[in-house]
């Protein structure tokens, strides 16, 4: 491994100085001649029948060239999201109609003209509520009744059970039984980008489209079905995009955009406010989990159980209730779940980091320490004893194919954090060099006093986060230039530095230095099939094609070298931008040379290229070990430390790997403490990064990244997908931490200042989302 | 092949509405934000000295944001035509410096204001002058000095001897010789479409240029060498290209417009002028033939000598002497060649349509019909005795693995034209489905009273033109979609209507229909490596790699269908989108079902891709009869008729081939007939459209195309290279005509009335540059 030339090291990203120097072009960027502006109108009620909608005023608006309104995009009544909502608004923010006009403003005013009369229909907003019987249906024409145990819910999208072993029994014979209600916010993916597309219309009917998106190939396919066109007549152009985690992965914006510029005949560019963003876009669902879980004296665990309340907002989407799931990374041999999924009058959730698995370990990661505690043994301890290993990998009895190290990654952590090293008192007193470094906080306006109020309790939690990332339908073409330089093209996004490792993987695999690499990304017209970057796929199934189609042109470049030099290919090898004869180095030939008399003999150009459809998934997991100090009096919470370490496979660009690592853990940060789209009756309170609560850098906690490396056989040079794991196991580590410092569990998110003040000062076990646990350790100490 | 369902088919062209519509974009069309306008300030001197040159006025002009001279781009002196002038203006029009400024008024104002001061030097035009001892040199920095039977020649970029057998002795033995001079003019490819191109650079350093070019590979080539940056850090962006003909094959305009675009932290878009194209190109070079012919009584043509003065302008290029161009496609056993390249004060040539072999073809074919009739033998079966056949093509005696049709193809044309079938008389007085249609021409002004005086006369001409089209280093990816439609992705341009055929031949080998191809052009950074188009190579070389990339996405096909449908893949075939049992063809799944499925099973997406770097040279003729009508006392000559047969190998499209032989065809017209660069000692006299005369569509005979096809082993389906040959005949049969008609055999083009009557006036046999030959079988008709 230390063979390596450009794999394994820090590398800057390839797109480093494009993106510092504002040369990246983003889809709102893209500026085409006599380009018209396009609005939304977007309903104010969250249900309501649409009865008429007026443009005639909105057209005669001098500088509007073009409206249009549900009516010319019918989209099949059904579960999943339509473009523009069909009759029927289902939640504040929800498409009617659309405008194109020659600058934002008029395209503004022009929507202030579009008459529409509404009957306002009662909305529903919690899933808790939506379900029961009588509650205001939100898909009348659907099926959505289920009964269970005698009782008829409404508005269910989705309902399953899944089991294994006996979990009644196991619950009964248990030493130790914890049973908590978790309650998790709707969460916005907060990409600093918001949703923008630009549409042109050829008078050949030819449809070109640059978006923002993780994958352009997914946008082809939904705006080909959405249009009804061969996906021949779309060229979608992805443009450099400003974040996703998983809320770009749909056709959006960019069909409306189309048919503006039809209408229009001129094309037409749509960016979303940031309230729209809000309002409109997909962010991960909030969630109501009542979990049990249960365990011997001898901290094994036996049993969980849980039943999933996921809000799916307007339109099917998202959620989950597998036994896996639930289980999580342990043995747990007896698990039940059942899973509802619940439409509301509310934006409908997509994808966010990790779908589904940071709410669901949140609730065992934070069950977890509650046993621990109740049992008297070291969280990590009994994490460690339940961790999964290879043996529960075996295949056939023998050892598996795709080894795991979930128990080496906490380990690290642990040691990395020196867990168990000080005692409650050192962390309570705190030292100068576990100060966070920096200015106070000054994030959120709470203001500086803070600091100075209150006793301050220091704690420690753990939590792991289990994943296994997909490597999904993946193809690439590397070729050789005539001067030696080389091109990988394919139709992979690059969300997360992406291109730089695909850079490395290329030049590694080849033997010419990473400057020699150029990755691009081509449109849908022109590049082969990539599936959305997204699922921590990309290393791992893009790399893996980049490392095969490189080494296909490699063999050709071989093969030409050879017969140049009169020796046969397995004589020769690469490195440094030259082929050269194993045995005698000194016979060699340039990149180049072979470049240029490829064109002129042999098989022609070097061209490889290589296709897969899936890997096998390699299991990992993330720890984290947060350290919080938690002001008693305000109950604000400072995050003093974060130690994230997690298995990547082989790190590719260990510097990349710690940055994807930092910003999934700066996310479950926000997450855990300060983040949470509100709602009432109308849609959504906190409509703005003003009252929507983003950790900021001065909130961002030091993350401390270990890296363990247990290659995959399927990854290249043994590189996993990294992206996902790190918000996994932060909710529950940081509220792990609260709970030691505090005594209290807070099982509601985000942990707010009020949520903790409350729960300190209450007596009940349940009150308040919080579950009142023996602190490890802690005792009060005056600052 | 009658089974074929979408090759050999006249299909329209799959970009015709894109054309027709305007949604096609050329390189002026390209619109960036911010782009500034570039003017080039070029010499008006044929020869001089660049003295000084003092930009401070211009760069002081408002609007004007960057101003670069020749010093700014400094190249290596050498024979090849550097992008500014080093130093020294070497023809009136030369680049010397450059501006970028907010509009082109401004830049061309800012031209004005630039101070250059010149030490003018005696410039030589005519390559006859420059290559006498003691003429001016051009390249005093250069040995020039070739000295040849004692004779110490200058200017001389390149002098080359060949021969075979003994030309002395055979032109000794010989019953009939002749032998004459040939004056050829320099005359201009004239696409519609003159050379523009726009440049970005990133403050990255990236450049993205946007130009119009037959192959922006070769561009990208030319880029990084002049400006010294690798190929990856180039992206030249092809745009839609209004016509070729060999003269936008190299970098010309983009380094300049890629300096000012730096100099200026703005795009700069530069479009050349008509006068420029005229004074700048690099069109076909002056020629001057000197060449004896001879034959026996028999008809056997026994020896070839020629002397070829090719006019290089300022800078080295084309030209060519070997005895294989004089010899032409006969049987000539004894040649000999001696070729001069010569330097004189114009702009340097370079490629148009079948490159050297119009002008050489033109002298031999000239001197065939005068042989033929020297000798009292029919021209068609003169060249039917000469023409070589499949035994000159044998390899160890056993029939060519390349089979020519050398002979068919003549007949063919003989057939259509009926040749041999009518008297002078009946032609000379012609018979109204003989005359050509529509209105009289008007094109260039010389009045209509053209028709009504002076005694008609018409006559028959013929001539073959050799060709043998190369396939050069091609490269292509075929992919299919999830919707069963396929793209087809490469680096050629289409030039000539080869999208259309690239999509036929894909769709064939596949079995989908046309609509479902989507023929995509890369740009140097996204496609796999593409030679130029031109050498009519596109057609057989990228359609090789077409097929043979289909070829590969269908066996990956049929495979993934194989596993689906429990067969083996040699139990599939393909049709109208489906894969089907062959012995069960109800047994199928479309493409889409399979390009759906593809992505989540089997080898993933299923992606072709093929290289070559040449194939074999099938070699053709093309074969052409004019008639024409001479009016004797104007020298008018009207063209009744061409007829025009060529082996195309197999017509993959045959609407295609024939637009693409009548455009060629009448390209010689315009070069037999009306075109001609005129030159004083300061340069270009005609600098225009309106002095520059082409043919216009009312000179346009009707072109009666007759498609001979010899399958080529290699191309695909069996087509051959088209694009070229239709030109090179046409020379001759209409000089050819022009002799049967008047008796007078002009052997300088343009053939124009001043030269038809100086001839018929003249007596003397070489004066004029006419050869008076005895008139077939002509009489005088009134009309």
């Amino acid at each position: 491994m230390s063979d390596y030339s450009v794999v394994g090291k820090s590398l800057p990203r390839v797109d480093a100085v494009a993106k510092v120097t504002g040369a990246a072009e983003y889809a709102a960027d893209v500026k085409l001649p006599n380009v018209l502006y396009g609005k939304i109108l977007r309903s104010p009620h969250a249900h309501a029948r649409i009865v008429r909608v007026d443009t005639r005023r909105a057209e005669q608006l001098p500088g509007v060239e073009a409206v249009i309104t549900y009516k010319d995009l019918p989209q099949p009544s059904g579960a999943g999201r339509p473009i523009f909502a069909q009759g029927k608004v289902r939640f504040a923010g929800e498409a009617v109609a659309a405008v194109a006009a020659s600058s934002p403003e008029v395209a503004q005013d022009a929507l202030d003209l579009i008459e529409v009369e509404y009957a306002v229909l009662p909305a529903v907003m919690d899933p808790l509520e939506a379900m029961q019987p009588g509650a205001p249906l939100i898909h009348e024409e659907l099926k959505t009744a289920v009964t269970v145990d005698g009782v008829e819910y409404v508005n269910i999208s989705d309902h399953s059970h899944d089991r294994e072993g006996n979990v009644d029994r196991a619950f009964a014979r248990a030493d130790a039984v914890v049973e908590n209600t978790f309650h998790l916010s709707v969460v916005h993916q907060c990409y600093l980008e918001p949703h923008a597309a630009v549409a042109s219309v050829a008078p050949t009917g030819k449809i070109t489209v640059w978006t923002t998106t993780q994958g352009h190939f997914w946008t082809l396919e939904g705006m080909a079905k959405i249009l009804g066109v061969p996906m021949t007549q779309i060229n979608v152009v992805p443009t450099t995009i400003g974040g996703g985690f998983g809320g770009k992965c749909e056709a959006m914006l960019e069909p409306i955009a189309v048919l503006l510029a039809r209408r229009a005949g001129k094309p037409v560019k749509i960016v979303m406010t940031r309230v729209e963003e809000m309002l409109a876009a997909t962010p991960a669902p909030r969630c109501v989990i009542d979990m049990k879980s249960a365990a011997r004296k001898d901290g094994t665990l036996t049993a969980r159980q849980a039943r999933i309340i996921w809000d799916t907002g307007a339109y099917a989407g998202g959620g989950g209730g597998g036994v896996d799931l639930v289980r999580g990374p342990y043995r747990v041999p007896n698990v039940k779940v059942e899973a509802f999924s619940v439409y509301t009058n509310k934006t409908n959730p997509g994808a966010y980091r990790a779908p589904s698995v940071p709410q669901v370990a949140f609730a065992y990661e934070s069950q977890m320490d509650m046993l621990a505690r109740e049992l008297g043994i070291d969280p990590v301890a009994f994490r460690l004893k339940n961790l999964k290993d290879n043996r529960d990998f075996a295949e056939n009895g023998k050892p598996p194919r795709i080894a795991v190290a979930f128990k080496e990654t906490l380990q690290k952590a642990a040691e990395m954090a020196g867990w168990g090293q000080q005692t409650p008192r050192q962390r309570d007193r705190g030292t100068p060099d576990r100060k966070p470094q920096g200015q106070p906080s000054s994030g959120h306006g709470v203001g500086s006093q803070r600091s100075v109020v209150g006793v301050k309790r220091r704690g420690m939690g753990v939590a792991v986060g289990p994943w296994s990332n997909w490597a999904g339908p993946s193809s690439c073409v590397v070729s050789i230039n005539e001067d030696g330089t080389v091109k990988h093209f394919s139709g992979a996004v690059d969300l997360t530095g992406s291109d730089t490792v695909l850079a490395q993987i290329v030049a590694e695999e080849l033997g010419v230095p990473i400057e020699s690499v150029l990755v691009v990304t081509g449109d849908t017209d022109s590049a082969p099939y990539a599936a959305v970057s997204g699922g921590s796929r990309i290393t791992y199934g893009q790399g893996a094609v980049a490392r095969a189609a490189a080494r296909e042109a490699k063999e050709r470049l071989l093969k030409l070298a050879a017969e140049q030099l009169g020796v046969k290919p397995r004589q020769l090898d690469t490195k440094d931008g030259k082929v050269f004869v194993k045995r005698d180095p000194k016979r060699s030939m340039t990149f180049s040379e072979l470049g240029r008399i490829s064109l002129w003999s042999g098989n022609g150009p070097i061209v490889g290229r290589a296709s897969i459809a899936e890997l096998p998934s390699p299991p990992v997991i993330a720890a984290q070990i947060a350290e919080v100090e938690v002001d008693t009096e305000t109950g604000f919470v400072k995050l003093l430390r974060l130690i994230a370490t997690q298995d990547v496979g082989f790190a590719i660009n260990p510097m990349a790997c710690e940055g994807q690592i930092q910003g999934g853990a700066v996310q479950g940060v926000g997450w855990a403490l300060y983040e949470g789209i509100q709602y009432d009756n109308n849609g959504v309170v906190n409509r703005s990064f003003l009252d929507y609560l983003l950790p900021t850098a001065m909130d961002a906690p030091p993350v401390e990244v270990g890296l363990v490396e247990l290659n995959a056989p399927d990854g290249p040079f043994g590189a996993k997908g990294i992206g996902e794991p790190p918000i996994i196991p932060t909710l529950a580590a940081i509220a792990n931490a609260i709970a030691d410092a505090t005594g209290v569990h807070i099982t509601d998110l985000p942990i707010t200042p009020e949520r903790i003040v409350t729960a300190m000062s209450s007596t009940s076990a349940r009150s308040g989302g919080a579950s009142r646990s023996p602190r490890r350790t802690a005792r009060p100490t005056g600052k």
